[in-house]
């Protein structure tokens, strides 16, 4: 029996697991192969349906298969992508539970690896924006709109109630749209059963850089997406753009402040850097792929997906013209691949992209949609049940289709579920950015972090006692921290923090800064110096 | 109008819940009633299908109901309980959003907090020990399970698979038994969509203190089950108990250890640390309460659920009975307490608690199980048909039930799903326990954890470059740390640490412990003299 072709497939989104099939499918008893997938989850997220995790009228699991399901003669690894050796031909993986690497060598490499989520270059936003790209960010942006609603119900303070029931959306493409959408309408049907939140209590705003929504399809279109969002009563800010982001407020580039807890960042994505890091011929981070899906100077190197450059047949020198970044193309993208994959083995001719594209597809929330299909536009309810019905029948698996068949038709006739899963404790240490002005915290308030400065300066001011005003007592900057007298005990915080200059902070939940300054010599000697110059004008008596 | 009695309840179990509901429907216009409810998470636990979250056959969402949908008109808090004033009246809850905790007066407090999982007192098992009460703790093993399988598909070494194949469950109780009798059923079936995983490989085994399993029910039951368990290959260890739990093994009394990556551990719960902290009477940690489910010495503090010691009416001075913790008494006790609440604000006599109970029943898997009900046993098929049926009608709502009734349709003809959902990031700084011999980690391991020693001693040895051995070159204990070269780069250990005597570590992830030592000055200033001093050694050459 000949030896089979060893194949090595980096990422398990539609190209890599479509790739993965269409390679088995090829193989014969004369050309065998064995094909590896390399992701780090162990399914396959099928993005359309995302957003509807948000209002749970698909279930959490509904929107992704196991790629073991989808190819179960491929081997799949469930790790991330370490380092990729293309002289060695061998990709070497994270470890497992074994602290040991994984080695694999490949006769053909595919790197279908998509493109991430990037907050870098806007400050503030890696953290305090939610991004919405994988499953664990659709559930997690549920869970917060829920937590959100049952303090609102619950708060008496007007602007606090105003901004939790503030809900903002960056960037007006395909996902921007369809979440706020999905947000507005699972927020309205929620707030129901809370009798303490009124419906006009609540704000949507989508913000937009350009002059109208929707570029991926054509003008009228897009206009009557806008004024479908508008009647509903969602803000449309266009023209305009985030230029950095708080706990507190989502800040545009020309100084306003909404406040929100609830800002979701869909900004164009960012090359993955597995693909950065890997030295072959690229462009802003994409991989140079030719008609056949080669890279470039490479014979068994293939690159497609989100993260390859593919040349459409009408692409000239002078205008190139490339696959968009859809599922569609994905489809047919790693069809190709495996075609010429298996044509290289064999020594055939290989065949070059073709697929021009079918149109595009936008759910806008209450059974609405719009929809560009082979020249044809059709907006509003059909557009809608066109949207479900083709994407539906796309959903790999019988069983996939009947979950969401059920929860679909179960969905038109009960309200919205509302449980909120927590998972897991918030992670011990996180950055977090303040605006000049803001306050860390307040005199008075309970509080369970510590912070470090990492950089920008924040005041220390503590109420007179006759209530005339705060005195600054001190001034913080990089390397210090502030907020430890949370260690002691449950006391409120005894001075106000301000932030004086643009404020990056580290901060970790107090049980493991105790953890730390209680087990490790070198923090615990550095800290009780700093804690007995602290306490000396502790003495004098001050409010606390 | 008259002003309303306000009640405030602590916890959101079936015994809290529906003391909601019944003081909701029992209030009229004479004698309204404002109705809390102070609950961490906003949905109720469905209790008995837990179990059947790990294979997937209900949905995740589907063990829960959201507080909100079952008693509209109650107000709910999802917040901790901080302090409970009984002098004052008042419960004082967690802040939630904004910084200030949350104060609630009450007339009537009725307290059902349950009880809680507590791992302290065996060693290892709060660090290394899954438990298995809320629905985080389910969605968690499942992940965990599946995470295994995955990475025993493609792991070679023969040990390492049988570790990660073998799936410890201490605790013979319903609880126990539950779930390793579904986690059986799942691996299974799971199995084969692993190719490389056989069937024989996989081990199960349960561990229980006493002769037999399931004390709860009659002896024929139990001797019925055990022979079930063990025909499927389920081992029974009786008259044993976990002494100790590692991350590789779990530890029973005679010193065997037993490989495993997997070991839940369903032991008796421990009162909650809010009921500790509250000054009532009460008998090893559970609240004393009258036979009318007042708490004794109040006429406006109830206790009821398993956090309560409630009567039965044949309960002598010398002979007390008391009710178990199930929910059919739960549900019944919160009937009660919220007619005797009633009949207090109306100056009407008090009722006590009669209900007797009408049996037990348990599921083992594979469409088997035991009932024994209103004196009659019941094994086998009929007894997990009656499983079913009664626990299905007693699930709140109508959804809630047809969406349990579809997915145990769908799962008759489809294989069990297999997504792995990882949720957040692991935590960053965790507790890690390791017994004499064990090693933290091997030279040549790459690693991204650094450790610091809370207790015991440990030795970093390091292998000679003519493979003859290896030689210890230093002992480190309490307050130092060890692991930092995976700070630097990704480079694999440079020396073996191996447990001399029990040890408990801090364990930070790399991110979080490197942002600690730039950022933070006490930090650093000591970090830096000790990467000093060790640097010193690592410039003779040395293995690396």
């Amino acid at each position: 029996m000949p030896k089979p072709t060893r194949i090595v497939i980096l990422g398990g989104g539609f190209a890599g697991v479509y790739t993965a099939k269409h390679l088995i499918r090829l193989a014969t008893p004369e050309h065998p192969v064995e094909v590896h997938i390399v992701n780090r989850e162990n399914y396959m997220v099928f993005q359309p349906m995302l957003p509807e995790v948000i209002s749970g009228s698909v279930g959490v699991a509904d929107t992704v298969s196991p790629i073991r399901r989808i190819v179960p003669r491929a081997l799949l690894h469930m790790r991330d992508v370490e380092k990729v050796d293309l002289k060695a031909k061998a990709v070497t993986c994270s470890p497992g539970f074994r602290p040991r690497p994984l080695t694999l060598e490949y006769d053909h490499l595919a790197i279908s690896l998509g493109n991430v989520t990037d907050f870098r270059g806007t400050t503030g936003l890696a953290e305090h924006a939610k991004p919405f790209k994988t499953l664990g960010d659709a559930l997690a942006l549920r869970n917060h709109v829920i937590h959100v609603l049952e303090e609102a119900d619950t708060e008496r303070d007007p602007a606090l109630r105003r901004q939790m029931l503030t809900f903002v959306v960056a960037g007006g493409g395909f996902s921007g749209v369809e979440v706020i959408a999905e947000l507005h309408d699972f927020v309205r049907r929620a707030v129901r059963a809370y009798p303490h939140i009124a419906q006009d209590e609540c704000r949507f705003v989508l913000l937009h850089s350009r002059e109208r929504i929707l570029p991926e399809i054509d003008e009228s279109l897009a206009l009557y997406a806008q004024d479908l969002l508008r009647d509903r009563g969602i803000e449309l800010m266009l023209n305009t753009r985030l230029a950095a982001a708080t706990a507190e407020h989502a800040i545009l580039k020309d100084g306003t402040r909404l406040p929100t807890k609830t800002l979701v960042a869909t900004v164009p994505s960012n090359p993955n850097p597995v693909v950065e890091a890997i030295d072959l011929p690229k462009d802003r981070g994409t991989l140079r792929v030719d008609g056949f899906l080669r890279v470039q100077g490479y014979d068994h190197v293939w690159a497609l997906g989100d993260c390859a450059l593919v040349p459409l047949p009408d692409s000239t020198q002078d205008q190139p013209h490339y696959a968009p970044p859809t599922a569609q193309h994905a489809i047919r993208e790693a069809a190709l691949c495996a075609q010429n994959i298996h044509a290289t083995i064999r020594g055939k001719t290989l065949k070059p992209f073709t697929f021009g594209g079918l149109g595009s597809l936008a759910a806008l929330g209450h059974r609405r949609g719009v929809a560009q299909l082979l020249g044809l536009k059709v907006a509003g309810f059909p557009a809608w049940v066109l949207w479900r019905f083709i994407y539906w029948t796309k959903m790999p698996g019988l069983e996939c289709k009947l979950r969401v068949g059920l929860r679909w038709f179960l969905d038109l006739f009960f309200p919205p579920e509302l449980v909120q899963l927590r998972v897991g404790r918030s992670s011990g240490v996180a950055n977090e950015h303040f605006e000049p002005g803001q306050n860390v915290f307040e005199q008075g308030d309970l509080g369970d972090r510590v912070y470090i400065i990492i950089s920008g300066k924040a005041q220390v001011l503590r109420k007179r006692p006759d209530g005339s005003g705060e005195d600054a007592i001190a001034t913080l900057g990089p390397g210090q921290y502030f907020g430890e007298m949370a260690l002691l005990h449950r006391v409120p915080r005894n001075a106000t923090v301000r932030c004086v200059e643009p404020l990056n902070v580290l901060s970790i939940e107090k049980g493991d800064f105790k953890a730390l300054v209680t087990h490790l010599d070198e923090m615990r000697s550095g800290f009780e110096r700093t804690a007995a110059q602290r306490a000396q004008p502790a003495t004098t008596p001050t409010p606390s």
